[in-house]
């Protein structure tokens, strides 16, 4: 695999009776076969559209047109949508190093935010993507409306279709019919495919093309993952399903999973998982609470609640088991001082893995239940391969937990709260 | 006040048994008496500098000079800095409409993301400021040898000194080593004054004022939650203390605390206040976590979880009472669709409110725990009240639980450990 998960710090023998035993994993060998043998039947009979994403190409090639003319004629891109419609897109751009086009991710609904964004693009040099699978969240058509507002101020409504991209479900919606209204493209978004689990999809592929990350490295990173999951039928050798069971038998003890990437470049990933391990599981008074954090830069901020607060977390840490050829300052003419000595002989990412490597050991004297997934370096393939991990890890959990991961029953009252006090404002 | 503090969804009366029943508050009465009058004592005598900050005016003279020479000569400014030397800096320069100078905040030692910095910045039109109480935080000197290196390959040591500036203590240190090897210009870090509590000094001050925030008003607004605080013997009056004692009394019960602000402006509000009452609060088994998140986008990622998962958290909304003057799109010619209708008529100001309100609504419908905190409008006053709400907050729940908030002292052996890492990498 191209990343490794070590589970050590989450045992009895390495961090005493905060951990478990080895012994408590017999409970759940059959509950993962037969998850197992479940997901294998729906991966053969194509009823999970999940499981059909690292195969798919076609969709690509109704990308491709569309990336290449934003490429060529903008600067700047706008995304509008809101939770999984664009948390997956921004947690893969983040590996481009493409200055243009710039991309702006509008996922609420603060009038000043984007007031400051009309001041920094030009609508002639702008494309507008809008995600949303119903076409009709509040917040991404209110969001999609101004922007389509401010385009309409400096421009004529012939252009439009030439500058709006529109993703949702084929069929009838508010945002199908301004798509309509305007002529502008549409690409369909899978109706089976849930927000959270739609990063693989067209959904995170078009932003992540849209700066030159190819989205073939990508799916094929997290084929390989759905496949090994899949395959796999050694509970402790198959990396989602043990990360599932470890989860679920802490989760009854710990009731918050805190996961902390040692690079920045992974931040946005701990608040991709952070929607879809609170989304999926959390119902029925089930699932625990996932906190997203960052290295080094929470070791100055959470570290001591983790170290001495409440004995009340699961902790993930990820990073790279390698350095990067990143180069020490090796300066000359500094003051003698033994750390400034030491650091100038340190490159930024020795830095990194030392400051890793002792929150880790410092988490496990401590006997708290921490996991450490590491991999050499963070690419498109890594990258698809980790988000690959934790969406089967959370199908595994739920299993465990018999919930639906697929549906948010809870959240529907406020929608229609939120549209009563709405019509009423405006009476 | 200049902010609102309703604590109504927080009693049995309005969410049942989860919930606290007003006789449960003569527990703390006392305590609260005794609390508020060490406060006073420590505010007469002058011992604790979080209380004369508010006050101070000598040291925005002191950065006077260095802002008006910055922000005459720099295009962009790099702070390093990592925790409190960062977060209060973040968080106040949000507030800011100025297009110029760019702040970079360096708060982590990610190799890419130095890099991709040093690509887009000039060095001399860049200025740097670092940030370290101690003078000595692995990290902080990390970055700053990074930045001083890629300055030297491009410019004479001879002009380090205007392009440099230093916040540290007064006592040697390898920070202070480097300052005085290049004459950089020192300004000087209260010794007493912990990062976390440092956002009204000079420490978050400085970021602020570079980009033409008005400190004074930020000050006046934290002077007058202070004398409130200090005053106001009616617990159920006092708004910090009243925080404190609800805080306290529910973390009993629910071991986790959500700030979810309603304006994006006040999204790095919540992670300052995650430090805040993670570091301050989280020693010897207590204190709760501090989850932070973001209204509008969270109802699409964290909801569901806070509805219908574990009955484990106290929820704090935060949002305007009023709307700003933003527009209506009001656009012709939009497609027959009702919803389209309503949103075209709305603002984006009056949907945030909505969906604040609904969201509010919506969890005590379904008996959670709930503080609702609103405000006028988000302004320089408004923040710095809001800021010294929660410190003090953060003071009476430290006295209630008995704890120092002041110290950190389970993360000590981290830092040894990754020194002694780090010296092995090299060797």
């Amino acid at each position: 695999m191209i990343y490794q998960q070590n589970l050590v710090g989450l045992f009895a023998e390495k961090i005493g009776e905060n951990g478990f035993k080895p012994t408590q994993l017999d409970l759940y060998r059959q509950k993962f076969l037969n998850a197992q043998e479940r997901f294998n039947q729906i991966f053969a009979d194509g009823s999970l559209p999940l499981f059909k994403l690292p195969y798919l190409r076609k969709d690509l090639l109704t990308l491709t047109p569309h990336v290449e003319r934003f490429q060529d004629d903008f600067t700047d891109v706008v995304i509008i949508g809101t939770g999984g419609s664009s948390l997956g897109g921004q947690t893969l751009r983040v590996l481009s190093e493409a200055r243009e086009p710039r991309l702006h991710f509008l996922d609420n609904v603060d009038p000043a935010t984007f007031e400051a964004l009309f001041k920094t693009i030009n609508s002639q040099q702008t494309g507008f993507v809008v995600i949303s699978k119903s076409g009709g969240t509040a917040e991404t058509l209110a969001g999609f409306l101004s922007c389509l507002n401010f385009w309409r101020q400096s421009a004529s409504d012939n252009a439009i279709s030439d500058h709006f991209l529109v993703i949702t479900e084929k069929k009838p919606s508010p945002l199908m019919r301004l798509a309509k209204k305007w002529s502008m493209p549409v690409i369909e978004h899978d109706p089976d495919l849930g927000g959270r689990f739609s990063v693989l999809s067209v959904v995170g592929m078009l932003p992540a093309m849209l700066v030159g990350i190819d989205p073939l490295a990508v799916r094929k990173g997290a084929q390989d993952v759905l496949e090994h999951a899949l395959k796999e039928r050694t509970l402790e050798e198959n990396l989602p399903a043990m990360g599932a069971v470890a989860a679920v038998i802490l989760g009854k003890r710990y009731p918050n999973s805190v996961l902390m990437p040692y690079v920045d470049r992974l931040a946005y990933f701990a608040k991709w998982y952070r929607q879809l391990w609170a989304e999926s599981l959390g119902k029925q008074g089930k699932g625990t609470t996932p906190l997203d954090a960052l290295g080094t830069v929470d070791q100055h901020s959470q570290l001591q609640l983790y170290l001495d607060g409440p004995l009340d977390k699961v902790i993930t840490l990820i990073g790279s088991e390698k350095n990067t050829d990143n180069q020490a300052p090796n300066m000359e003419g500094l003051p003698d001082d033994e750390l400034l000595s030491l650091l100038n002989r340190t490159s930024l990412s020795d830095l990194l893995r030392a400051e890793f490597e002792a929150t880790r050991d410092t988490l496990i004297q401590n006997r708290k239940p921490v996991r450490v997934i590491t991999y050499e370096t963070l690419n498109a393939e890594t990258l698809g391969a980790l988000l690959m991990h934790f969406m089967i890890e959370t199908l595994y959990a739920a299993e465990l937990l018999n919930v639906n991961p697929f549906d948010q029953p809870a959240v529907e009252q406020g929608k229609v709260l939120a549209r009563e006090y709405l019509a009423k404002s405006i009476e």
